[in-house]
C-alpha cells in the first residue's frame, strides 16, 4: 500500500454538486481516491509523500476524447492548403507511416498530452499497437482504436485490413488496467455499409467503444442526401451500428432528427471545435446537444489539424466560438465547459464512473495549475481562469492512476528530451517527402 | 556605445519581402538594429553580450494595439454577465478606481505583456499618467491615451474632464522616447460630436494619435441608425474627426461605405478578435479590410474582456475564426496574421518607419520564443508553428529599445513577484466589492 497527500491546493472536484474546496486536501491510495477534504486529512492520514500544490488548482486529469496523436509528426505542414485530407493528408501518410513513425510519433504526442494535464486519450490511427505500447511507457491511460478504411493503408496492405487487425489488437489489450481497445472505422464514407456492420458486431462482442468521424465534410453530407436522402447520422442508423458505445467525432452538420437519434442511442461526441474551426467546416449545434444533456466531451483531433494536444486551449475556443455564434456571452459558463473537459469527456467514453472527477473511490487521475504565472492571477473564478487565462504551460502536476509523471513541468521518469531529438531527425525526412507535394 | 548580438536564432525579419533567416545573428548597436544577416556578423563586429537564441524564433516585438492594462485587476470578474459594461464594470470602476489601482493594474498587465514578447502596446484608460510612469518603469514601448466620457469618471469629477488631462499629459510625455501620448474619447456614444471633434482639435494641434473604441455595441450601431441614418463610422466622418492619426478599436459593424471612409481617411484599425468572440458581439468584415491593404493591428482588449494580454492568444484565433466565418481554410496564412501582429499593428500606429520587422535602422524591440517545449516541435513553418502552436509561454527573451528586459522566461530587473503579492492583496478588497454586484 502506497499512500499520497496533495496539500494546499483548491481543489474543483467537478461531482456532482460542484464542489470546490479551497485550501483543500486530497489522499491517494495506491491508484485510487481515498480521501477529498480540508486540513483534517492531513490528521487522520499518514503517508509515504506529501505534495505541497503551492496554491495551485487540482483539478480531475483533462480527457482529449478524439485525436490522432501520431500525427504529431506532421504538425505544422501545409496548414492552409485547400481540400487537404485526400490532397495532402493521405498521400502523405501513405508515403511515410510506418510503426517507427506511430511509435516516436505516439510517444512524442502522448507527452504533450500529459504536460498539458490530459490524463485519457482517444486515439484512432494505423499501428495502433504501437500506440497502446507508448501509452503504457509513459503511463498514459487511453482509449485506442485501430482505423479501418476501404483502400490500403501504412498497416494493412488489403482493403478492410483493420477489421482484423482490431480484433487481434482488442485480444493483446482487453485486460489492460489503462488501455481500452476498440475499433474505429475511419469514417461513414471510407467504409461500406457490411463492412460498418462488422465493426460494429466486434465492438458488439467484445463490449469495446466504436470511434468514427461523423457528419465532419461536406462532401460526406452531400453524399448521403444524394445516395439515400439522408444524414450520415441518419444513415448510420439505418444500418444499426450506433449504440452507446459508439464515439462520434465532430457531428458538424446535424439536424433536430440527428439529434434526437444521438439522444436515443446514448452516442458519445467527441466536439473538435479548435479543428473544426481552423478547417472552416462549420460550428455545430453545440448549444443544443449538450442543453439535452447528451455525453459531450473535447478533443483536438490530429495535430496537423489542431494543432496542440492539449485541452486547455479548446475550452477557451469553446467559449469563445459558440457565445458568438449564438451572439450570446451569458452561454456556456466557464464551468460547464471545464465539465466538457472532465467528467463530461469520461461520459462520452462511458468510463465516468471511475474517472472524471475528484472524488472518493474513483481513479487517482488529475492535474496541478500553477497559479504563479502572470497569465494566473488574479482569480475570482477558477472555472474561467482555466478557461480563459489559462494555457497548456501552466500545468504543473499530473497523476495518472496513482503515479506522479509530471512534477515541476517535467517528467518524473521519461526522458522526454530523447524522444524530442529523435523526432528533429525525422523531420528532416518528412520535409524532402512533403516539399514533392506542394 | 553598447552592442549586443544575438546569434542561432532563426529570424523572421518581416520585412517587405518577408525573409526568413535560419541560423541568423542580429547586431544591436544601443537602441538600434545594426546588422540582420548569418555568420560573417559574428566575424565583422565586437560585442559586449553575446546572447545565445538555442535554435529559437526572434520576431519583432508583437504589438498590442488596444487594450486596458489596468482592468488586469478585475480579471475573471463576471466574464459570462449580460450586459456587461454598463451594469457591471462602469460601477464596479466608479467604485474602486483610483490612481494607485491603475498603478498597480498597469505595472501587473504591463509585466505580462513583456513577458509574452509584446514590446509596444497601446492603451486608454484613466489615470494614464500612471499608465505612462509604469511602461517606464518596466521598459516597454507604449501609446497612451487618456480617456474622455461624458459623465464623471474615477479620475474627472466632471464630465469630459478627460480632455483637461489629456492636454496636461500629452505636454508632459510629449517628448519621451518610449511614450507616445494620445487623447481617447471612450466612444461616439459616451461624447457628444462637440467634445469629439475638441479632442480631435487636441490630437490635431500635438500631432498624436485619437483612439476609440468604434462599431462595437448593437445598442451603438442603432442609436446613429435612429438618430442620423447613418452607422458610427459616417457619423465620425461626417462630423470632421477622422484621420491618419485615428486609431479604431474593435470595427465590428461596418459597411462597405464604412471600409471605403476607412481607406480615404488613413485610419488605424485594432481588431480585438478574441474579446469581440467571447463578448458574442460579432465578427469585423477582415478580410475585406486586410484585403484593402488597410492599416490591420491585433489588440487584446481589456483583460476583462480578453482576458490575457499577449498577441499570441490572438493571433490563433484570428486564423481560426475568419477561416471558420468565410468557410474558408485557405484565408489569412499563417505568414498574414504574424504580419498583423508585428509590422501591421506599427502600421495601425503609425509607427512603421521605426518598429514592427526587424530590419537595419529600426528600433531594437525583438523577442525570442523558444522552440525546447513540447508544443513547439516539429517546425516546418516558422510562421504556423506561432500562429498555432505557440503559447505565450514560450517567449524566452525580449528586448525593447535595445535593452534586454527578460532573459530565460524572467524579469532581468523589475520585481514581478513583489507587483504579484500586491495585486492578491488587492484582489480581497475587489473581491467584496464585487459581490454586492452580483
Ligand atoms: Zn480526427
Ligand atoms: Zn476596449
Amino acid at each position: 500500500m502506497n499512500r499520497k497527500i496533495i496539500k494546499n491546493v483548491n481543489i474543483l472536484t467537478m461531482n456532482k454538486e460542484k464542489e470546490i474546496i479551497e485550501n483543500g486536501v486530497v489522499a491517494i491510495r495506491d491508484n485510487l481516491i481515498e480521501a477529498v477534504g480540508g486540513a483534517e486529512i492531513l490528521e487522520k492520514y499518514k503517508a509515504e509523500e506529501i505534495i505541497d500544490g503551492r496554491d495551485g488548482i487540482l483539478m480531475p486529469g483533462m480527457i482529449n476524447t478524439h485525436t490522432h496523436a501520431a500525427m504529431v509528426v506532421f504538425r505544422s505542414l501545409g496548414d492552409d492548403v485547400a481540400d487537404r485530407l485526400k490532397k495532402y493528408i493521405f498521400p502523405l501518410e501513405n508515403m511515410l507511416v510506418d510503426s517507427s513513425l506511430v511509435s516516436l510519433g505516439s510517444r512524442y504526442g502522448i507527452a504533450e498530452m500529459l504536460l498539458s494535464g490530459v490524463t485519457t486519450f482517444t486515439d484512432m490511427y494505423y499501428f495502433e499497437d504501437e500506440v497502446a505500447k507508448a501509452a503504457k511507457e509513459l503511463g498514459s491511460r487511453a482509449v485506442l482504436g485501430e482505423t479501418v478504411v476501404d483502400f490500403p493503408s501504412p498497416d494493412c496492405e488489403e482493403s478492410y485490413g483493420g477489421l482484423g487487425y482490431a480484433e487481434w489488437f482488442i485480444e493483446k489489450w482487453k485486460k489492460d488496467e489503462l488501455i481500452t481497445p476498440a475499433v474505429a472505422p475511419h469514417a461513414p464514407y471510407t467504409n461500406d455499409s457490411q463492412h460498418l456492420q462488422n465493426a460494429f458486431l466486434l465492438s458488439k462482442k467484445y463490449n469495446v467503444p466504436m470511434i468514427m468521424h461523423v457528419a465532419e465534410m461536406d462532401f460526406e453530407i452531400e453524399k448521403y442526401k444524394s445516395e439515400y436522402n439522408m444524414t450520415p447520422v441518419q444513415y448510420l442508423d439505418s444500418i444499426g451500428v450506433l449504440d452507446n458505445n459508439f464515439i462520434a467525432a465532430h457531428l458538424i452538420h446535424v439536424t433536430e432528427e440527428d439529434i434526437n437519434i444521438i439522444e436515443k442511442r446514448d452516442i458519445g461526441i467527441a466536439h473538435n471545435i479548435g479543428a473544426n474551426s481552423k478547417a472552416g467546416k462549420g460550428v455545430p449545434p453545440l448549444k443544443e446537444m449538450y442543453g439535452r444533456g447528451l455525453k459531450v466531451g473535447l478533443g483536438s483531433d490530429g495535430p496537423m489539424s489542431g494543432n496542440t494536444l492539449d485541452i486547455i486551449t479548446q475550452m477557451s475556443l469553446v467559449g469563445k466560438i459558440h457565445k458568438l455564434f449564438n451572439k450570446d456571452r451569458t452561454l456556456f459558463p466557464a464551468r460547464e465547459i471545464v465539465e466538457m473537459a472532465t467528467i463530461g469527456g469520461a461520459r462520452a467514453l462511458n468510463m465516468d464512473k471511475y474517472i472524471g472527477s475528484i472524488e472518493v473511490g474513483k481513479k487517482a487521475d488529475m492535474a496541478i495549475l500553477e497559479t504563479s504565472s502572470v497569465n494566473m492571477q488574479p482569480i475570482y473564478d477558477y472555472y474561467s481562469t482555466i478557461v480563459y487565462s489559462a494555457n497548456a504551460g501552466n500545468v504543473d502536476t499530473v497523476i495518472v492512476n496513482g503515479k506522479i509523471l509530471i512534477k515541476d513541468k517535467n517528467f518524473t521518469e521519461f526522458n522526454f528530451a530523447e524522444v524530442r531529438e529523435e523526432l528533429k531527425k525525422l523531420r528532416e525526412k518528412i520535409k524532402k517527402t512533403a516539399e514533392k507535394l506542394v
